[in-house]
């Protein structure tokens, strides 16, 4: 496909979307074909698109469009289809699809997405589909699915070009040659010892480039990365980026080459984990987006049941000083902007912290530096905030002391808001609870609970 | 390197930390050889580490510690070294470095590595830098950074490797093995008319695995992704993700090719992309973790006073209702619990949009579908949260009409919360603002200025 940017002097941002073949026309066409039941014309349209968006145009239609479109396209559907769609999508096919179409396509596919097309399916579903493969590639499968989710094991490709060291350059390319069980695409060849330990690495740009007479162990890379079958996928992501690297071998307990991990498998893992990072701190589901309405609901609704009991707390505070209110009418009006401000602060910084902590920015060799940062940030921030709504406030309700006690609550929050949102996040992390998903909880009852706290107990000391 | 897994049983979370080479005991090892100023000492404990993770070294230190660093070691230093650095690292340590070691090291870089470490220096320091570079690195750096920021442009490599679609396979090897000046590393060959534009491409693999006497344009795709130079790398990174890509050719306006990005350059764009919107979305700077104090106070405080606006207006809304309150405290007690679930409520829906926004998920034929979900939604849990909060509010203030009053304002702020979270972003993207950055301020303020005076009106009316 080449893209052309012919009209990007005025519209360069969106032109992507002017080239992308599924564009909204086209799926109007094809739910229109789907009504009228015109298989030749549904056929015609998804013909010439790459699984990629045939797997985005299910994705792009509802339930019974999904259907309709499995029952006319499905035993001839692209293996490749299968392992792009979304988990409810694919609910949606495969339970349409014929138990030994959905065999037939996992057969075909690599080892790596056959898994992830039957990890999420229910047990017994997946037992089915399952029995109905062939010993040997039922043998791979059950062992990817052994592995724990989100490890190495599930990334994995379990065919790789593997060679002996003592084999020359020569007689690597004629077995690239003659050989008919090669993976249709490689870029790199391990090298291994008699137990099958990998020992070293070669590209194939660098096998070509050498003498055919010279041993492939004189020219490998005798430091490749290796990493154990049940390493966290968020970890293989991060070697990834650490050392720009193309694929990556794959060993088992006891050190034996198992299968290599390829970038572009990766790159779905990176996308997920920042993902993932920004959804939790939301609290909502990584997989909210193609949840149904009762289950996107279900997740939600305990992350608002928790918020709901941090905001009650912060009610007591206000209900401790009703008196107070009551004389000051003023102080109601105020109160929502200290708790307020300090909220925003500290998601800042908490975001930021949870960020830093993902991307092992944060360490103990300068967490001290970074909390003397965000202390100074805080104090910095607040003041101005400080002298912007203490001003105001002065003005507003022709009262000097007010001023005064609304911009000294404001400092106060915003500065325990900037503590906060570091230590918290940082605390989470020491007790191996995940900082994204957590922290904010607790940032906004402090925030909060601080805020009026310090605002009505200031208020009832200078004012009353 | 070969990672082990001693320890998976205890501690399988935490396993790549200790065996990843940057420890904070080795930065405090280095720090404190900085200090006593042992060179050898320095040397060695660097000497066995990835450019990447000397660069990681860098980070870690303070300022003072990389000057001081950077003095030691500067004309040593690999040259990857400097574009593995974020820019305030990468500051510090160029300011130390003679220009003409930064020349050096640049001149030794691939073009995307160069125009990367250029690209964020003051003009003049550029300058000094680009004058001191030869005329042919000069030339293709210049191009680069002449390129649209974020642009295919400044992510490509100029080495690639490109031949006539007469030649045949044997000759195409024999190439591989003679030319001097073909890149250290690639996977894909290009296959170019005599215009040089691509025709197509042929993966190395495919090329040892075919005859040598067939012609190279037999064996190409003659369809691969070809894109032109100024598109955007959020784009660049879409394409390389929805068809698994592992290059892609660029071309300038002619059409004529003139580089390839690699898919290791994109992992860093995926990443970034993702985590911009975590952090527009909180109102901090893609860059705060590395910003100086007085650079990340200021790029903070200018959302933290937007915000502020919003927090006056909705103190406005309760000012108009200063009278209800003083008949009735137990309104100021119970006001914040509405507004506050509205915001969580809100930022969830607006969380899943603006990302569903971002990976394409959401477009104008899922449109209705998906509002009429989030509308659902924010239905259903709004009832569950109006049950709960209702009820407690009833035995709290002892008030059922309270309870009454508390529920239906909750209700109503909750599927505003819902419908605002969903459609404000997707209106800000209609007219190309990102949604990511401008979101959370408007549904903030309609959660909260909703909430206040549904809570209030409802109260004055039903209560008093």
């Amino acid at each position: 496909m080449t893209i052309t940017s012919e009209k990007k002097a005025s519209e360069s941002e969106s032109n992507l979307d002017d080239v992308l073949p599924v564009s909204p026309e086209l799926v109007a066409e094809i739910i229109h074909a789907l009504e009228i039941e015109d298989k030749n014309q549904i056929i015609f349209l998804l013909e010439p698109l790459h699984s990629a968006d045939v797997a985005d145009v299910f994705e792009q239609l509802n339930g019974y469009h999904r259907k309709a479109l499995t029952s006319f396209i499905g035993s001839d559907m692209e293996p490749e289809v299968l392992s792009e769609l979304d988990d409810r999508a694919l609910d949606h096919v495969i339970t349409e699809m014929d138990d030994e179409d959905v065999a037939r396509a996992i057969t075909q596919m690599e080892s790596d997405d056959a898994v992830h097309v039957l990890e999420d399916m229910d047990a017994e579903d997946q037992r089915k589909i399952i029995d109905a493969l062939s010993d040997e590639d039922r043998i791979v499968v059950e062992e990817g699915l052994s592995f724990p989710e989100d490890s190495a094991g599930r990334l994995l490709q379990r065919t790789l070009v593997s060679v002996p060291g003592r084999w020359t350059v020569g007689a690597v390319i004629d077995y690239f040659r003659t050989d008919e069980d090669l993976p249709d695409e490689f870029h790199l060849v391990f090298i291994v010892d008699p137990m099958h330990h990998p020992i070293g690495t070669a590209a194939l740009n660098k096998i070509v480039r050498s003498d055919s007479d010279r041993l492939i162990s004189d020219i490998m890379d005798e430091d490749p990365t290796i990493v154990p079958v049940d390493m966290d996928q968020e970890e293989v992501a991060y070697l990834f980026r650490q050392y720009d690297l193309t694929s990556m071998g794959v060993v088992d307990d006891s050190g034996r080459l198992i299968g290599v991990i390829t970038v572009d498998d990766v790159v779905d893992v990176i996308e997920e984990e920042a993902e993932e990072d920004l959804m939790r701190m939301a609290g909502v589901h990584e997989t909210d987006i193609t949840e149904s309405i009762l289950e996107a609901s279900k997740n939600r609704v305990i992350w608002l049941i928790v918020n709901l009991a941090t905001a009650i707390l912060a009610s007591m505070v206000i209900a401790a000083f009703d008196a107070t209110i009551e004389q000051m009418v003023a102080l109601a009006v105020l109160m929502p902007i200290v708790a307020s401000m300090g909220g925003n602060a500290g998601t800042q910084t908490m975001t930021v912290t949870v960020r830093a902590i993902a991307t092992r920015d944060l360490t103990s060799s300068n967490v001290k530096r970074i909390v003397f940062k965000e202390f100074s940030i805080a104090l910095v921030n607040g003041v101005i905030i400080a002298i912007i709504i203490g001003g105001l406030s002065w003005v507003w309700f022709d009262s000097m002391p007010l001023g005064g006690v609304m911009a000294t609550a404001m400092i106060i929050n915003m500065v325990m808001a900037g503590l906060a949102g570091i230590l918290i996040p940082i605390a989470l992390d020491k007790m191996d609870i995940d900082p994204a998903l957590a922290s904010s909880i607790f940032v906004t009852t402090i925030t909060d609970v601080v805020g009026f706290f310090s605002f009505l107990w200031l208020a009832s000391v200078v004012l009353l």
